[in-house]
């Protein structure tokens, strides 16, 4: 990892992670895809489950990225991905991520047609049973959140006429020129390159919020609805809608602008959530300063924020209860 | 060039080539400045004179970039940067630029301090008369700036809920946060980064405007008042100011927002305005739609775009009478 | 590969395959270096041995680079790259490269002590004997190449004014500021980083001299003599020294400008030759113009270069019987 893949403290910003991640993910969907004498097709990154970023990655070390197909429906493909960081120092390495996404082939002389995906052999029968039950959630997931997302509009304000801490404040969006090395061979943005943009959204607005040194704790599951074409203006908005103690909630959208195609309109491309925590100088967490809510929306953001902060943290101690049974 | 560094249509984007122009003259001014046994020095970018546009430069092409030192003033440097464009597969050169970028050198070990310019030789007597002449123009002229700069006020409306060709709709706005590689030894953006930056968002405004192929015709002098610190965010906004039959004027600011360090509040550190031009497939000048004014503020903007429009159209044409009876 | 890393032709730049297999071998050797409980240290590239580009990497195609230690003195690892690039759509996987290179570990305290490398264990006892030699034939031949470099002089010709085919129609230079992201830890340019700019200017030579497009085709032995510090500013200088019927041999250098630093003159850090052939559009050898040598020190340059071009065809040939008797 390079100084320009980090922030002014040295921890590598989560969305460089995400960008590898999904280069893995699509490389070895990609090669499956095509493994059988099919239509040739290039994987597109359709959906990435929520992930936790265990533990800061640091200029100088090694990231190490494995990836492995865990389930095939006819026309979907499950990736693992797992991160580790190596400090080729002193040798220590830590898992810093644990992803999976999802990615549907795509014909290479027709991307509107999806191709089928050649079937995976299962060393043990559960395994197809167990991919099948998460293929059918995510599934249902997608349908829903398409369905929420078109209904948002976002509202830019100048930030510099804010009180500190309220949405406004540090509501940030940056705008971005779909260039050639940001897409795929279908002249489609690769997932990880949205990915990296949202998440250096949304560390601004976390940085703008609490002015210390933060970091990417966690991402929430993102869908991918819409291709966005090379030559296409992409926005990038992000607003804080929850603060914990410890830790900011942050909703990031990306709006496509395919202007040099102008038969279409400007269309919601993805939205997810991000969480961010701040970090002292020596690594500890710090509290957050509470986000001041205004209007009815915000306060509305507010509840629903803490309702998925809630059950992300009682998610997470079923989990380590459950583990201190085994 | 690389295809990452110019637009869909395989135009090299303006703001790449003054990066490179910038770089250049950071390069012999520093190496200048520090030619003779002083104290270690870093040359910053003060100032950039208007520059045009001749001609597009392609992918594949190779960019030749000199640079000169010009004029010596006890705390300045003149620079004189051209590029040059080269195919070298047919051979055919074109000279694309002729900047003129004034520096100033700010010591390795206390950045607010500025070093004395060991004094260039001159070939002739007068050229260091002409030289002093445009030191204090310039001079003048950056004092003026500075203090029309301040009371500048930028709001940012949602463009999705525009008319096409307001002036809001095209308006748009970055935010970047600055990394190492931005930065001078200093820890200071480097001037080229800044403007880079600028074209990128003052294209995207006229890309929105008229929907067509655009390149850069020309940028106004730049007047750098402000040093940009690593770890800030910068704001750089654009909204386009006038639009002649086949020219569109777009006014871009640069905010910086130094939000580590608590103790300042965001500033203006640049801006300045870009002339663009709308370019058919084949490469000719089109027509660009007019500019729709609504405020008070926005036609006055407009006028006094004109009001340029028509002084630099005017000095153009009495440089070419003087050229044809030379 | 992306299309910033290859030419118009979509071949992706040698220097890009250069800097991988750098990166690589850095990462295995500092990872060795640092296994056993010693001084922490980096490991800093001192030579990459004679490399051939056995066949073109293709935008979309993924490289497959791995490392291998394959011979450790006591100051000094030997590291064994090879790259292999992979068609994920057919499934083809080709060698491209196979590369030896030397690294020596130098201490993250004091960059200018050498640490003690750890032993490898060998499979076969021959392989520590066949290693050893390679070692002392490295270590002859940096010592000669470190006399032969400090003489040369470098005049740079403006390439508008020469005939074609001449050594300084094609003559090029290009200036670069080393940046954070170029660096090691330690803060001194990574090897693959200098490299890939020598490849730049190698091939921006070769492509003035024969029109076309062209690929690496083989690099000889490079010598790392001096570390280039942050800060600096490289000029990297290439020449054509040699054209067979098929290929062109270009010089490169690489000079540091370590112009902050007050203490320090320019110095010779790197010099290479890099070998290219040049492409038809369905990628078939092209026959090459022949260089027009004017001076006396082209004309032994032109000789000096058929030495070594004979002496590698030569070696070729012995190889290709050998394998045939086997």
């Amino acid at each position: 990892m390079r100084p320009d893949d980090a922030n002014f403290a040295g921890n590598v910003h989560g969305g460089i992670i995400l960008k590898m991640i999904e280069e893995a993910g699509a490389i070895i969907s990609t090669r499956h895809c095509n493994s059988q004498a099919g239509e040739p097709c290039v994987a597109a990154l359709a959906r990435v489950e929520r992930t936790d970023f265990l533990s800061p990655v640091c200029i100088g070390e090694v990231a190490n990225v494995s990836a492995e197909i865990t389930y095939t429906s006819r026309h979907s493909v499950e990736v693992q991905v797992n991160v580790m960081s190596e400090n080729i120092l002193t040798g220590a390495k830590k898992v810093t991520n644990k992803a999976t996404l999802w990615y549907v082939p795509l014909s290479l002389k027709n991307v509107n047609k999806v191709v089928e995906v050649p079937p995976i052999q299962y060393a043990r029968k559960e395994q197809e049973e167990e991919g099948k039950k998460r293929y059918e959630e995510q599934k249902l997931d997608r349908l829903e959140t398409k369905q929420r997302n078109g209904d948002v509009i976002f509202p830019i304000i100048n930030p510099g006429t804010m009180e500190p801490h309220t949405v406004g404040y540090s509501q940030s969006s940056l705008i971005h020129l779909v260039g050639p090395s940001d897409c795929t061979l279908l002249g489609f943005v690769h997932g990880g390159v949205t990915m990296k943009l949202m998440d250096e959204v949304a560390g601004i607005v976390a940085a703008r919020h609490c002015k210390t040194n933060i970091v990417t704790a966690s991402v929430d599951a993102i869908n991918f609805h819409e291709k966005i074409k090379k030559g296409s203006v992409i926005t990038i908005s992000g607003r804080m809608t929850f603060t914990s103690n410890k830790s900011m909630e942050i909703e990031v959208f990306v709006d496509a602008d395919p202007f040099v195609d102008e038969a279409r309109e400007r269309y919601r491309a993805v939205s997810a959530f991000f969480t961010y925590v701040s970090l002292s100088k020596e690594g500890k967490p710090l509290p957050v300063p509470q986000l001041l809510t205004e209007t009815e929306d915000e306060k509305r953001r507010f509840e629903e924020g803490k309702g998925r902060y809630l059950q992300t943290k009682a998610k997470r101690q079923a989990q380590l209860q459950q583990a201190a049974l085994q």
